[in-house]
């Protein structure tokens, strides 16, 4: 049985170019790069060329890059490290109703340490309006943070109107965005847009968990989180984790154009989604005009968590809702105004840029014989 | 040439057992925890079998393990996370002038937020009476953080005393251990010595960069650092990294039996210990009941990064200091009340299992040989 992965947006399975890094500077090059001896210093030097690397990528200087265990450490750090470098300057925050829990748990803390967030509402495809951010801020907001691609739905949002915003109203808000769903997949100029604080995961570029970093625009400071021996010019202390870095930075060098990948998974995700468009009941909660490689859909009268159930019995593995949630209602498709029925019969297919339209032809046979064979059981 | 490595104590090479496990788990067996579909139970499988490895080791409960990015995660989040959460109680707080930075920039932290840090001074070996911890401690006392065995010198703390002290005046007093440096090498048992919270690391046991755990004894309870996706129930949030705990816990199950290991070890520091006792001028720094593990002296005259570079040319690997403090003055050789002298020529070895006498050997000779080419050149 061919496995058929459709869980990219969870994690990743990582490139051959990328392991192969991480073998090397686990067995050979195994130094830690704050030693000064030769060990030491290719080991610097490996974490340099992934910085190099990530930097290129953004279009960032390679001080603009600082590495983390991830995407989730990336985002405390910025909107903690930002919220607390300004807390002079304004209490106002500014973000949206369908972030990651990493931002809008961090957000929690934020409030009941006196800041005051709002939080923007989506529309029913997730989908929130440049005007609407534009009227939330003003001129004591000192941070906005947004997503750059929803993860659940795939939704685009609309970045620069919240650069545009903060420059219109002279707010001395710092913009961060979290763009670990766009890396790869959107080509991503923080520096032209506006953005000075964007997080990004190795993991979901096929490099492996445990590594991310975050851009911070030269000349933005930051309180820093974690309290440690200096790695990361302060800003991130422990001892770098080189194999993962040095893996970030290779699989970083495998992605495609993002541009023209675009293309063909745009593709992809029209064939997949007039496949799903038969089956009778399927009705679809992204937009036409979401990031294709995020297709989400309800089956009503299924539970997400059964019909995933029978598709893992088959080899393919799909989401309800994200990873992250593990199970609970998905806050996103609540957001959006979804009844309950849509919500808890919701799956999301992420796909990667290895996957085929023979898999969602063989995923769209599957769905159908799920329905066929699941709707007759009583709820 | 063959190079000898003798700076385990910053670093280690990644071990077979742990170097393929990670492989495994990035390319076939590479799904989230978190996903409710065969793929990520066998990730989140994985990642159990590795937690029980761990508390195993340590004679604890697989709940009371958390897994993190590493040490330095570990320090932090106990800290900050005691320390907040028994605020109320008291807001002094011990340690000692030797912790390593992850510990000792904490309480710098923590001092700014409003605790009242006590800084036990040691002796001229690196060694903290039991004495001066008990009279430090008094029923006003939040937290006690010892390190079980320091970096530097490798001396071992009396971290029994530090639970009897808390004992004795009745205080709220949580007691975090940094067990980072003993972890593998002594046998620990934190239930047993009355440890709420002790901190390892994968990567100085021959595991992978970017891993390390949490002892968090049952009952305990710590306010959270970071703000996500409820993964290691709410206390590290994040996707774990499958790939370096399923390798954390594999270069666990390969640790020889630490009391068996520890003789064969204490005969190769003994036999290194008078090897360069025979070059003139080399004096001690480590006590002679340091762990073995780690051998710490000086040749007064000679800048120990000019024997460091000229050791490294021969391809042998030692530490000025730690690694974690880059070439800045060792504040533990300091506290110690060493001369400058000592202290700008400190060397430090740190073996590890793999470690020979016949290296100690062929390190002695290349030390003498620096010792006759350095000595003669101005300083």
């Amino acid at each position: 049985m061919q496995e058929i992965y459709f869980d990219n947006s969870s994690t990743t399975r990582v490139c051959r170019e990328a392991a192969d890094r991480v073998m090397e500077m686990m067995t050979e090059n195994y130094g830690n790069p704050s030693s000064l001896h030769a060990l030491g210093f290719r080991a610097e030097r490996a974490m340099e060329e992934a910085r190099a690397a990530v930097a290129s990528s953004l279009g960032a200087e390679t001080e603009e890059i600082f590495f983390t265990s991830g995407g989730t450490e990336s985002d405390n750090l910025a909107l903690f490290g930002a919220a607390h470098a300004l807390k002079k300057r304004g209490n106002r925050i500014v973000t949206t109703q369908i972030e990651h829990p990493a931002v809008l748990n961090t957000m929690k803390r934020l409030e009941q340490e006196g800041f005051s967030v709002v939080y923007l509402k989506p529309d029913s495809f997730g989908r929130v309006g440049a005007d609407s951010i534009c009227a939330a801020v003003d001129r004591h907001t000192v941070l906005v943070s947004l997503m750059q691609v929803n993860n659940e739905v795939g939704s685009i949002l609309p970045v620069e109107a919240a650069a545009e915003a903060i420059r219109a109203c002279g707010a001395p808000a710092l913009l961060h965005v979290d763009a670990v769903q766009a890396f790869g997949k959107l080509p991503l100029r923080p520096r032209e847009t506006g953005i000075d604080l964007l997080s990004v995961s190795a993991h979901k570029i096929h490099g492996p968990k445990g590594a991310g970093a975050l851009y911070v625009r030269r000349g933005v400071r930051l309180v820093p989180r974690a309290c440690g021996g200096g790695q990361e010019r302060n800003l991130r202390p422990g001892t770098e984790s080189t194999p993962l870095i040095a893996g970030f930075g290779a699989a970083v060098r495998a992605l495609p154009d993002p541009a023209r990948e675009r293309e063909r998974m745009a593709a992809l995700s029209a064939h997949c989604r007039a496949g799903l468009g038969e089956i009778p009941g399927v009705a679809f909660n992204s937009a036409p005009d979401a990031l294709p490689y995020i297709l989400n859909f309800s089956v009503p009268g299924i539970r997400a968590e059964t019909m995933l159930h029978f598709l893992s019995d088959k080899g393919i593995y799909v989401s309800s809702g994200s990873a992250c949630s593990k199970g609970r209602a998905s806050h996103v498709l609540a957001a959006m105004g979804l009844p309950k029925e849509r919500i808890d019969s919701a799956l999301r297919l992420s796909f990667s840029r290895f996957s085929t339209e023979e898999e969602t032809d063989r995923f769209a046979e599957a769905l159908r014989q799920g329905v066929a064979s699941l709707a007759r059981r009583p709820l």
